[in-house]
């Protein structure tokens, strides 16, 4: 990883303008101010751009040594008076483009290491770099400027795309399919064999796990998660999606294309996940489920049946989430209904009584 | 992995009468028809088989592109009439059959790769294959037939048993026990440290973990799933049990034969889990619990007491599933429940107006 | 990991005497019983001491072989009459003393193995030992007395203390800062990219993630778990803190000094966790909270609300636990609510009735 990676140093120094240019944003305030980099508000010395962009975060603005900021529009109001400023309407995508100034990515030396172990038929593409200690079985193809980290295990017959970045430690398995610009953190595994056994005599017999993993363009995989290959047919994650650390997709999940999984997400067997979902860290879903375009599930909650299109999803068992407010409400309601319900049987004891009383005269 | 694992490619063909023989089923229609592999009926083309046993996925037949079927008995009225098809009682066995045919597994050459450290005192058995930079630390044992990928590391004094394979990048702590016919899958990571500490002083003090993790013969192990070796004594994955990717279980845990643990499955310390248990995904047990032979645990609950052999668990925290579907059920009703009192409330009211008028009068 | 790890070998046997002598305990019957190990009271041989200090397990004590036993004094009265035995306040720290005895950690050689592919401007300290394979990368400063496993990776620039274990396959990113006397277990990620995009003409692209992973000394990471890197500012894992197998911690999460994460917890961005914290098995907690000091979350909890100082949380979503007992019990009595709201309505309707009439009449 060497001296290839976007790093915390040599920034080089932007006057407030320029970074206002850069952004596409309005500039309050002495625009000579010289910027070396921007920080949290709490970590930000002198010489940075404090970032404000989540009102939470305003309470750190009476310590916060930043010499200037970077804020939107709707919390520009909270900066100290006439405090040196670059105000925008999305913040995040200005961040994107100043952070790509300050840090940019530097072209890794197109090289294969000597003790990069290289099968038979492997064809591999310009610019490729291969890192100390990979591993590429036979029939591999890699494309043109994608780099393989040390350590890395990719299977006979895969093939991986162009511009494709293996931190070390990944494993892909035999016959997978990695698409271009595709990126996939330490210790990914793709394409191991999914959970299926079945009864014979009494014990569980491994079924044969022959589809395949595929994992379409420029998508994005965090450090230890697993995806499956497929039993029958293929596992697929569709381009652009995003997946955490940690996450779990089983074999035959399709995931549709620029879905984001969050951490720890585990997603069961066969299950479809429609196009731009949204799981927040912790969501599962259980096997065989259907989950409709641009649905949203809220962190930690569990699906246990399918979610229609652009449903917001939460809770245990998951439920449409206006209806979970109302059976939170109902729940919260409990004790008092508890003391009304007993006042209710004191009132009706009382006027009961007499009443008996006066039946049976 | 190269040339040994089964594959997308190479079926050769079988007539469906073949098939029919191969599984044991019934076959109707067109016993000529020629069969290149089995698929998803999604997937499937005109050379496939299309598999159908769950009733969920009988919609995707109006499109099906499959020459044939195989299906299971109760479902094959679903199919399109007059389709050639073999017919059978236990679809996934048959299945399990047939692959085996299509994607025969070849034999790996036995070798150890010049690459490989192997330690002082390595006993190693017949047809031993060991892959590239694959670490075997000083005395352990590996038996005939065994498979260990590439940079997998096992540590010392450390007996791996028959006809293991050992994923690339798996990690064996010293002093483990691994039997035979065990699968582990890349990252998975045995015989680590518990999460022991004790109050000393004030801080957390690493209590030594000296017991053994200890593997049955028969285990599959999923990628990155982790089995910690005991404190005291031995953490034990009993014969035959599955376990499948992401899945913690901490020291001194007992899985019990043939049980089933679903991904993100996390077993904490010392708890006993039964023969035959079955746990869906994202389960977890707390520490301490004795859960009984045969007992089921369904997707994402969360077992904070002990369970009954033969029990079915479900909820957080998991209760026996009748009871927990009705606690669902009374909740369910809550809505109208509050309705109904304050109906009742007014009724009361109403009537209790005037007869208080009454005791004062 | 060769032969410098504790085993279960070659115990030195000791008297009695001597054991409460080490333990500082109070000694009843036989002192010159000899002993060659600790054993929990299922696996104890003769030779061993059986340790009992959970309730629990005292019905093991029908069958316990052990010829002594190491016991906390609350439960002394538990065991077998006139069974030789060592009694103690606080048994953990004397079990602790005690297997520091039995097995006791030798001296790992320091020599860096030939294989290690070690960068340019690498420092390497005093005494340090580098394993098989491990890829050090240019301007990374490993320090004095460290260990650093096989297949282990170490990204660009970042430092490692003093007496730092790193078992086999570990990674840590560039620019991460390691302290001294921590121990990674295999397949921990350190310093990994955070999960952060930003839609720009309606795709997600990825946010540089510039800032760093810190980890403080003295803590313990266990196996698989993943720490990202900071995306602006740094991730931080303070002084002591002990984490668990395959726990996930999100950019510029701050762990405080002495907290603990059981297995399988995971963290989400920017969340800020005080000292002294414990996180029971699989809690999770949403982004950008503050979970005061000294904080308790129960097992399997999920956090989605700042947590005061101090309070004990559990549930999904977590309340504070007597609330949350509450709760439960209010649950609990819904059933018995329904019948009692039944009763009501059925005698309002019978007082209503003839009371309606009048009034209609």
């Amino acid at each position: 990883m060497t001296d290839t990676d976007r790093g915390h140093r040599y920034p080089e120094p932007l006057t407030l303008i320029r970074v206002a240019e850069l952004v596409d944003g309005r500039l309050e305030g002495d625009g000579t101010v010289l910027v070396e980099g921007v920080a949290p508000l709490d970590e930000a010395g002198p010489s940075h751009m404090g970032f404000l962009a989540i009102k939470r975060y305003a309470r750190l603005l009476g310590t916060c040594q930043a010499g200037s900021f970077l804020v939107s529009a709707d919390m520009e109001a909270l900066l100290p008076a006439g405090s040196p400023r670059v105000v925008v309407a999305e913040p995040y995508p200005a961040l994107r483009s100043l952070l790509a100034h300050f840090y940019p990515e530097r072209a890794a030396p197109a090289e294969i290491h000597p003790t990069a172990a290289i099968g038979r038929g492997v064809r591999i593409g310009e610019g490729v770099r291969i890192e100390p200690y990979a591993v590429i079985e036979d029939d591999v193809s890699i494309g043109d400027g994608s780099r393989i980290g040390a350590h890395c295990v990719v299977g006979a017959r895969t093939t991986v795309g162009a511009r494709c970045r293996l931190h070390p430690h990944v494993v892909v398995y035999h016959e997978s399919v990695i698409g271009s610009d595709v990126i996939l953190h330490a210790g990914a595994r793709v394409g191991s064999d999914g959970f299926g056994y079945t009864l014979v005599d009494g014990s569980h017999r491994k079924m044969p796990q022959v589809g395949r993993a595929v994992i379409e363009n420029g998508v994005e995989i965090g450090a230890n998660a697993t995806v499956d290959r497929g039993s029958l047919g293929d596992t697929v994650v569709g381009q652009g999606v995003k997946i955490d650390n940690l996450v779990q997709v089983a074999h035959n999940v399709k995931v549709g294309a620029a879905s984001l999984l969050a951490a720890l997400v585990g997603i069961a067997g066969s299950t479809r996940i429609g196009k731009g979902v949204w799981m927040g860290g912790r969501v599962s879903a259980t096997n065989h489920l259907e989950i409709g375009d641009g649905a949203r599930v809220t962190f930690g909650s569990t699906l246990m049946r399918d979610v229609a299109a652009g449903e917001t999803m939460s809770g245990y068992p998951a439920r449409p989430h206006r209806e979970q407010m109302h059976k939170q409400a109902h729940l919260g309601r409990l004790p008092k209904l508890l003391d009304r319900v007993e006042r209710l049987e004191v009132e009706v004891e009382r006027m009961s009584a007499p009443g008996r009383a006066d039946s049976t005269s």
